[in-house]
This record gives C-alpha cells, sequence and structure tokens, in this order.
C-alpha cells in the first residue's frame, strides 16, 4: 500500500504552489507553476514531521477553463493548493467588473492566491482560513476585487472553511451531497468581495464552517462558474462516475462550460434569476417562453478525496 | 439594558424541559412542559456560573403544528430547547411509516427528546451534539424511528450541529443564508433515521458541522415540515419582518401549514419531486400540467436569535 505520503505528493505533484491559469479549456497542463517545490517533504524545517503525521489528508485534482472571451490572458480565476497538514485548497475569483475601470480584474485574484499560498505555514497564520484570508489581502496590492474561498484539512478530520462571496464548496459522501456552503451576495449577481477599496468585505465577513470529514468523502471546490452551470446533483453523479479525481474535475469542469453555452439549458443561474424576477418579458412568458441558458465564465474546479483518516 | 440572562430566560420561560405538543395550529401554547424548572439559574450546581459568564447565547421562539391528521395525538414532532451554556435547541421528527405497524411513531421521537433533554448537561456528552445523540439514542428503549437534528452554541459564538436525517438548520445574517445543513436520505422522502432496529442509522451517520455566529444572526432550525413547504427566501423575509421571535416562528409555521394544505402551490417539495422524476404522467405533462403543492406533515419551528456576543 502507498504510504498517505505519496499519494498526496502524488496527486498534487507540486505545493505551496501559486498556480496561474495560463491555458484552454482542450490542454491537460492548465497551469503554469511560478513557485516550484519539488515535492512536499522537501519543504522547510517542518514539512518532514507533517509528513510523517498519520491521519485524513487531500489527494487533490484540479481544472480550470477561463472564460471563452478570456482565454487568452487566462481568465480572472485563481487557485492554489497545498499539502500542508491535512490539504489546503483556495480559488479566488476576480470581479470581471474592473475591466470597465481598465484594470484587469485578474491582478487581484492572483496575487490575493499568491499571497496565500506563501503564508499558509506562516506561524500567526495558526492554519486558520479566515486568518488566512485576513493576511493574504493585507498583503495584495493590485487593484481590483475577488471572490474568496479558503478550506483547510486537520489531520483529525476537520475541514475548516472561510467563504467571502459565491465561490463554494460540497461534499460529498455514499452518493449524496453531505455539506454545501450558502454563497454571499449584495444582490443578484454582485457578490461579497475583498477588495482594494475600502468599500469592499474583509475576513470579517467571512462565512467560517467546519465539516467532518471521513474517508472516502470527497470534497470539490469552485468559482461560480462551476456552481452557476451545474447543480449538485450533476456534481453528485460526476464524483461518483470516476475513480480519477483528476478525470472527475476535468469532467466537472466540461459539464459546467458546455452548459455554459448551452442558451436552452435552464441552469442554476437562470432558475435564480427567474426566482428572483429577472424573467423575458410577459408578452414571451405568455407564449411560455422562459429565461434559460447558463452562464459564460471562468470555470474553476479543485476536487479532494479524502484519504487516510 | 436586560441582562443576558433575563433575555434568555424571560423569551423561552421555562429550559431543559421536554416539550410535548399537545395542541393545534390555532393555539398559542403548543407544548406542556413535563419536567418544570423555574428559571434557568435555579438548575442544578454549575448554572449559576454559567449563567454569570458572558459572550454568545439564543434567544428562542418555538412553535409547532401537527399534521392535520394528528392533531389529536400532538404529532409526531418532538423537540427540546435548553439554555445550557449558550443553548441548545434539537428536534426529532417520528417517522410516520411505524403507525402501519401498529406502532405509535411519536413515541420514539418524544423519548430521544426527553433523553436528550436530561443528559444536556451530562459530563460525558462534553456539549457535544454528536455524543448526545448517541447517548439519547442508546437510552431510548420505545419501538420505531426518527430523524434528529441538534445544534448547542458555544459562549464563544460557534454553533455546533450534528444531523441524522431531514430536520434542518439554516443561519440568517443580514438579509441572506449564511449558512444552510443538507438532507441525507436512502432515496427520495426516505431520510437517515435513528431506529429502535439494527438496519437504521447511527451518530456515526450524523453530519457535524460548525459555524461561527455573530450577534444579532438568527439561527432557523425545524422538522421537514417546514422546509418542504417553505422556501429559504421566505425563511429569510419572514425572519426579517418580525422582531419578536415566538411571533417569527409562528409566522413562518403558519406559512409551512398554508403552504402544505396549497394543491397549487409550487413548493420546495413538488420541485424536488419533479427533479427526482416524480411528476404527473404524461398526457398530463403535455397538457401542461405538472405535480405542484405542499406536503402535509407535522411542522416544527425553532428560532433562535444570537445575542450578546
Amino acid at each position: 500500500m502507498e504510504s498517505p505520503l505519496f499519494k498526496l505528493c502524488s496527486s498534487i505533484s507540486y505545493t505551496k504552489t501559486f498556480l496561474q491559469p495560463i491555458s484552454t479549456v482542450n490542454s491537460p497542463k492548465l497551469y503554469s507553476i511560478h513557485k516550484r517545490k519539488k515535492l512536499v517533504c522537501s519543504a522547510p524545517s517542518n514539512s518532514n514531521s507533517v509528513c510523517s503525521e498519520g491521519g485524513a489528508f487531500l489527494s487533490i485534482g484540479t481544472h480550470l477553463i477561463p472564460h471563452p472571451n478570456k482565454v487568452e490572458k487566462g481568465g480572472e480565476d485563481a487557485f492554489f493548493i497545498s499539502s500542508y497538514k491535512g490539504g489546503v485548497i483556495a480559488v479566488a475569483d476576480g470581479v470581471s467588473g474592473w475591466a470597465e475601470r481598465e484594470v484587469n480584474p485578474a491582478l487581484f485574484s492572483r496575487e490575493l492566491m499568491a499571497h496565500a499560498s506563501n503564508l499558509v505555514e506562516d506561524e500567526e497564520v495558526q492554519y486558520d482560513p479566515r486568518t488566512l484570508i485576513k493576511k493574504a489581502h493585507a498583503a495584495t496590492s493590485s487593484i481590483g476585487s475577488a471572490t474568496v474561498i479558503v478550506a483547510m484539512l486537520e489531520r483529525n478530520g476537520t475541514l475548516k472553511i472561510a467563504n467571502v462571496g459565491d465561490c463554494g464548496l460540497r461534499v460529498v459522501r455514499k452518493g449524496q451531497i453531505e455539506f454545501s456552503t450558502s454563497p454571499q451576495e449584495h444582490y443578484f449577481d454582485c457578490p461579497y468581495q475583498l477588495s482594494s477599496e475600502a468599500v469592499g468585505q474583509t475576513y470579517l465577513d467571512a462565512t467560517v464552517t467546519t465539516v467532518e470529514l471521513m474517508e472516502g468523502d470527497t470534497v470539490v471546490m469552485g468559482s461560480d462558474g462551476l456552481f452557476d452551470n451545474v447543480f449538485d446533483r450533476e456534481i453528485v453523479s460526476v464524483v461518483g462516475s470516476y475513480n480519477n479525481i483528476a478525470d472527475a474535475a476535468k469532467a466537472l469542469a466540461n459539464l459546467a462550460y458546455d452548459h455554459s453555452q448551452n442558451s436552452s439549458f435552464d441552469s442554476p443561474y437562470s432558475q435564480e434569476a427567474r426566482a428572483r424576477d429577472f424573467d423575458v418579458p410577459w408578452w414571451k412568458k405568455i407564449m411560455g417562453m422562459k429565461l434559460t441558458g447558463g452562464k459564460l465564465d471562468d470555470i474553476t474546479v479543485i476536487i479532494g478525496q479524502v484519504k487516510g483518516s
């Protein structure tokens, strides 16, 4: 049997790494690695002891598909993964409205994730996701704003989550959704967001939750590009259809992408829009028509499978 | 300004009490108090120090409406509330299928809640909701089964939740759902359940979560009779419309009751049924008809408002 360490390191390849999306839906390599560390156990001082600990850890697969109009720039989502302790996963989604002010919306989310990645083992962070958001936000100097979610797995199986905005996380256990985060928003399609400006939210606005995980649980984290286009029951179905989590992440991202481009698909996003009274004009309603379709967006999927608990 | 203790005790009147539903929708008094303690601070030994602690606590209002066909027997839901530490709230929903075997489905849920109420300060429980479920289940000798949810608030604002089945809990903050439990089921309309029989679930099957609460947050706990008939957005709306939580609990229960009796209301239950392919026959679909309506059921609502954190 493989050791937990080997499984972890072999599944995510590199750790404590800021991953910047650079490529498109068709490429299996979706990120470049800015700060490469060969293996988690070559990381400084306390990493060896961390690695030799028993207990729960995440085996992680990822897939990112940029918005079709933003492929060349890699989109505005950013994420990082780390094998520190039981494993850390995080997604930030740059708020696209900044493009109207001649600001690249990707800069803030990428810098935020870069700082979060660098700070994940920081003593002052104390392996607390809200504190990590606080310190990463304070360190970010780019203009812009982003939604963000961070999840940290303790070796005892406790997954600690801090969430600002409408990125999300699901836990799938025995073929059903066991846990789900709730999106935060000011109004429809305007999520809570960390910002370079004083009007934005802070770590104090984060929803802070924990969920006790069991071996075999699957954690699905994503930007709203996933959850606006894919129903929870579809997430459960896809997760149950793949043994390989990297394949499952790719399949989920592709499903979200397909739905996002399908104007007749009655997506979670279109259902929510109708529930909020955004719909087609009344005369179209009389003809039996309704607002449908997916939502074009950057799509980030991180899947973590709980092992060794 | 009233002291935190006074607010708590004045809002729930009696604490550490097993509440058995005895009356109907039209009555403002919905339960009899079996084991009366005058005030929380007259409770044994350590209660005074608990009461004099600062920090977060719940101000609680409740309302229970039995299934219209079960009014005389009081329905099959049971619940308890306690002011121990930051406050404890719990609901159990007796599985009605036992009536077919000549077993009163209310006995198991009521006994389970009675034991849970008596055990809430037990040292071995260690103020852990899953352990409380474990010990209350072990102590229950009635034949039957029930879904159950228990939530315990720590003085530091951490709400600890254990849930088996399809009772539920929402946290409402600043006009939106901040946290939601997910129901567990074997298949549509067959929830996970604690049982007198070996085939049932145990505390090990509970979903165990925590959420960090803030002063002003509203916790809404209920049996599936609430969540099958009332949408989350309606819960948010009702909670925001009442200053008095007892009135809010009554209004939510009444809304659920009204929806449950409305055959044309497209309830969460009917939407879920259609999503699972339970629908009207194809020839009715062609005529534009679809499965609608609420779900007749016992309806329990407990609302806790976070104070003093």
